[in-house]
């Protein structure tokens, strides 16, 4: 990417069944608009699975994790921490100082699911809204993401992928490459 | 917003209970980053109330709609169709094209549940992907939006709200309005 230092996202909370689908998104959303790693809660096994399965076949470098300790995770954290929030500071206010953070140190994105404990809110170096509305933490993750690495996670090369899609106009083009 | 020609965002497909919240999150991500309507299958009844009662409490305008009837409603739309998918197109090298188009016309962008008819991709104006990667229609669609506004519609002005969240670096602070 832009740079070396580590983007790790971070999913906080999780309800088995109810949150399965919202979590795999954030993990593929990670995945594919430029992060290097998630961490997910560890009761989030299928989302956990769908994201290194997605990594085995259409390539890394991309690391899934987790853990019962997410809280813990974020107080050990030494870099700079973006928690994502309809309550916060507008991202595009707050996108060239986080920028600037990342490029002396890692940077780890928080996005929640329900209800997120007040002390991410203190952990946080920058709590940022994309927009003050509510809608959706998979948007809201890649709107920051895209405007972090300012579009150049969108062409991010792959490697070790056995599957490779061919941009088409119409239609589909996927080339095994397993060979 | 930029200019005056309707944004609608079309749901194409939608399996009631294990939808419903992706569902949801494609209405909701639609009204808060700028799009003027959402079109929904008639059997996503949580997402289209959700969606309401949002627009309802933190404002418009923004319209919901559904129907039993969504390849009719494509194949009747006398806009540009940008239809958000894997296989596509960079984003990045349409926008400039979509933008254009839009400029003179509405604009449906379409996004598809699990497996899309080949029709559709026909139907489409643009075929265009957000990578090429899998990873979410949430992600895609809060990308194409954020970028075919080029963020004028993170600070897009609400009417009729009952709620308005004001921005804290952290904390959170709503503001009742129905008085």
């Amino acid at each position: 990417m832009i740079d070396q230092e580590e983007v790790v996202v971070v999913r906080l909370g999780h309800r088995p069944g109810r949150d399965d689908r919202m979590t795999t998104h954030v993990a593929l959303t990670a995945r594919a608009l430029g992060a290097d790693r998630v961490v997910l809660p560890d009761n989030a096994t299928d989302a956990v699975e769908t994201a290194r399965d997605v990594t085995d076949r259409f390539g890394g470098p991309f690391t899934v994790e987790s853990t019962d300790a997410l809280q813990g995770f974020l107080r050990g954290w030494e870099g700079a921490i973006v928690h994502l929030t309809m309550y916060g500071e507008p991202v595009e206010q707050r996108i060239e100082a986080i920028r600037k953070r990342h490029r002396s140190g890692p940077l780890a994105v928080v996005v929640g699911a329900e209800k997120v404990p007040f002390e991410v809110y203190d952990l946080a170096t920058f709590n940022v809204g994309v927009t003050n509305q509510p809608h959706s933490e998979v948007a809201a993750l890649a709107v920051t993401l895209d405007r972090l690495f300012e579009g150049a996670e969108l062409d991010r090369p792959w490697v070790n992928a056995d599957k490779r899609v061919v941009p088409q106009a119409a239609g589909k083009r996927v080339v095994d490459e397993s060979d």
